[in-house]
């Protein structure tokens, strides 16, 4: 099984950027944890603050199940929507902090209407039950 | 460690309502699954159509974690909410279906915003990935 | 033929709250009149004022048509809603006064998207045009 | 006992638009219908595409009770619900399909304020209850 | 000077209708004594229930000022909007009853923006001063 | 017959500010262009820029009909609002600009709904107008 | 294949209303400017002020398309929704204007959800390329 | 003089919850304190976490006044808000924390506009404000 | 214990206006009683129309206590809500009428979020309930 | 006549994605169409699902008329919207589907107020009719 | 040049409130920094609580800009705006805290539209940056 | 000191696009112009049209300010939002235009929330104010 992880806008700040709400890791240091979670060979890692460049790998991506951070993108991104709509794989909506007990704009995001599910809260380890959802 | 599985309206339904979005498991089908996915003694299993047993319910929880889907009071209940915030233990809220990619009134929950994380979207095996968030 | 008459939360109170509005008649002498009205066994009747007690009804209903004045449940209990959906003998809606005409909150109900049809503002008299809806 | 059955916009045209809805009786065999059910004599037939039309109608109305399906006009015809607001005779909302459980824009009717009350969800037999509801 | 008075859709029912609003005079008796207060030959008076012939009177209006009394068409009537803004004759706005302190749909006239003025509230003989504003 | 012309915030500075809108005459003008349409000793004038005098004038008042133009405070003052209820002598609320033709904002007066009745769209002459209504 | 062009309230008054924004060729004009592009014989004309009229029109339209500019109709009127969605016929709306960059109201079309599809800022050519539609 | 004090959801867990808002006292404290404040056999107390038994509770109270806390059911219990009105007794609603400077949802309570008085802020003092309110 | 009772606009017209809200009592004859319920040289009555002069007494306090009925001014006044903030005296809000019963501009008050608490329905008798809860 | 051809988000991915919608024909081939139908040497074509490279390509275009098709960015690029505003040349938008017949979020095109005119619901015809509106 | 410095409601209690937002300085300490950046003799100070007396102050101010800064008649007082619109003085808004960061009410100046510019965040320095925009 | 002007989206187009809102100057003047002010080498100057790589350059930003014009990205852009939360340099937000005094969607910037002051309004000169703010 084939597993692609793509992190959205200022994702690659993390570990750095406000730390109580997103947690110390760095995002290297994240995807090393799932790799070793899941195999390195199932799992490969993607990350843009370009929205068009988001729906580009969508629009390309080669795998079985697709689990997506899209950051602040997630709140407006019409257009990541419907590059998820535009293609067969399976998407999982993760976001790290509990998104729907945040600011008002938080609380909605663009991309659930189309994806399979939403897993938030659980930090990091958000990635890792949406990869585990595949496998169920 | 101690998992409560609070199910609310409805879900003794479960099975036999609207199959094509609850899937066709019996409540009673889902919880052994459940309890054979983790161990018999660790979890505990709970059903009421009544918003107030719920609320008191929660208020008598002895466990690690709770995995609860409140069924359509998770769109109005403040009650089952403020029951939540009221005790110490984390709660997770689930839900079997995708209620983001559903109806208008759906798309809200009044429960989230004082639980840990939201899994919505992956069937009975939400309750699983709920179960195993506390584990990560 | 068999038709089951479900009244809600405050109906109990009929005939002794708000007269000018729901008028001076019992709920006990309403259903009286409607078992005189069908035939006595063609007719249950059934009232609660707890929401998820009416829920339970509604799971274990047996019968070829429902009768619900769900009160002032009717403008917010998903619950019920969803209890409505999850069965499936048809459930046609009675509301004593034409609630369309009165307070904004009463304007609005949550069931009547499930429901077959509505009928409101002709006293208990419509629950009799309610159960002829049946037979016509 | 005198009864008015009014029709307005479009419903000249059932049988033949969205049958799926609207059934596929003809208007004609609607009234038909009713007229056999009650009395011939008893009944008075009226229908319009035209707003204003429909006001003239309900001015020199002469009867007992009005049975009333707008049509689209009660979504926002204004002028309908004054003129019912400007006579004496009762009047009682008849809709053919469920219009709660439609199209946004079909759930609120300007009219329901000012009439008796209103039936809808049950095709063409909702003018039959309508006309019985002036007979209990 | 020339001054047509249009008045709208069941304006006919003027001294018939909801007296303790809109006054005992009839329109023609109203009519008579503007016709008086003014000279007769001064005043032209129109009245319609359908929209599309206050739009037809409109667009043929042959006089100096219109004092327009649209009815319930203000509310929602584009219509008759477009059609004063299609011509050079000032048009005043007139409501007999004071429609910014009744119900929330009346407090709203579509007709405002395009009309020179408006007077409302003064019953009958708000047609009068809309008159005496042509003459100032 | 003694009439009360009270005018509020910025209008003191008519004749000088946006002429376009308010006309070229100072408040002065205006006001011996009114004593002298009706009789000098007929009228009485007031003007303030601070709410709370408005109110203190109103409570005062001591006449057969108040003609108020409050200016901008029309849009948010239920002080005004509620001085004008608190006091038995009929209010006439005047605008000189159509104030239902211009911004947003300026579209709603919370004074309308305790006034006797509106007038605006007709510059200065409005008073005029206003206090002809007195004596119709 | 045969045409029909419908123009609704207050297209009649075109050349002659507000130049600027309707241009200065009147119906008259644009109707013949279009039967030359396509051909006589191919194209029927109708226009009328009057809402059920339109309806009446498209109730009984012969042809293989009909190009619709309802004027301002189209931003309320869902009797006319209803009457396209009860004929088979294809419709194109048209406007002449760039309805969408407009004052408000003019924003909402309520017959664009039944049309095929939409035209509009084109000024009188409109027509043509709807028309033209039908052909490619 | 007889009164009964009702507390609603979660209010059996106060001084053990959230106490910097609710403060440390547990309800039997709170009703001991206000027993003696008042006289015992003046003071009845109740205490439900199900709607419904609030409503029956309230159909029959046999006291001259009821100060009531329904904890979040005050936010959308239309249920309880009917109870209410069904009865004669007046009712005093009473929070313990100012609910109008917490959380948007906690700042409408659906039960204020059938009560006779709402007293909040006080902490627990507030019930004996709300008792007091009976005797001056 | 110095207790401050200030009155804001209107409430000077106290039993003239609308007695049938307010009540009989005048406001001299209020602030008596509460003088006398208290101890006259604990209290102090200010009254003023004029929001600023409300400000610069709540800048000037000094006091134990403020009772506070700013009248129409607590539904839009934030310069009388920053002049709470801006001291550390607690202020309690009253209202003689239940303004949560009332028009739906009255029942917002944009100064509770910024007081202790809030009392209203009780008449007059909130003053002293109020001033009770600052000895309880 | 030189025409620009711009495709926005998504598009690449036409004939793959969601044939029922937006048809089977690859932007390729549509594009071969359009070179057909006007001369190939009139047609430049430019697709991005880059939003700032196509507000790049807006600010070099050399041509006499662009027609535009954003895709989802239609919905909330305001920074397209303001390069369009920013270059003087005609730009007309299109879209495939009848975009006010779907998902609300479709129904609303930030960009359109600063089109000449929009085409929409013909499929790719539309890219066809936009071209011929320039040549008309 | 001639500045004259405009404080609003409140203001004078800086120093002295909410000292974490609005800083520790006085009003007048304030003041007299403001005078020795610039040149005493440039600068005129005015203070007010009243929402008319700072009117009055714009009516008659002569000088070359005004700097004010409103307080929270920023929010609602579209008689201070209108002040501004009546003077041909620029005007630029100055707020100490970042409004735009703060409490929903705050986020909204009805003053901006009128304004020539506008800085928040700076605290008192903003008067300073305010006063030298007239100087670029 | 350090300072990093950044502009956004179309302000490459700066002295071409609309003039009479943005004026004559070109960026590369208003930079110019700026770095004058300033020293040069205190001056960063950065443009893009693409949102992602203004995220970029501000998580790569090594300065004492920020000072950021990001265009219409301004109203919408949460992912620039969550990039100045992501770092800890001060940004200052400017807008050449007084934005707050243009069309509904200018009047709000989603990035304002996390700026540590916003100026807008004074052209160019915005700049340069925003810049001196850090030096005061």
């Amino acid at each position: 099984m084939k597993l692609l992880f793509i992190n959205g806008v200022n994702l690659n700040m993390n570990g750095v950027r406000e730390r109580d709400i997103y947690g110390s890791e760095t995002l290297g240091e994240i995807n090393s944890r799932i790799a070793i979670h899941f195999k390195t060979d199932e799992c490969e890692f993607f990350q843009s603050n370009i929205e068009g460049e988001i729906c580009n790998k969508l629009h390309s991506a080669d795998c079985d199940g697709i689990i997506l951070n899209a950051g602040a993108y997630s709140h407006y991104s019409y257009a990541i929507r419907d590059a998820i709509a535009a293609i067969k794989i399976p998407v999982v909506e993760v976001h790290m902090s509990n998104i729907l007990a945040r600011e008002e704009f938080r609380r909605t995001s663009v991309l659930s209407e189309v994806c399979k599910g939403v897993i938030c809260g659980f930090g990091a380890d958000g990635y890792i039950l949406a990869g585990e959802s595949f496998k169920l």
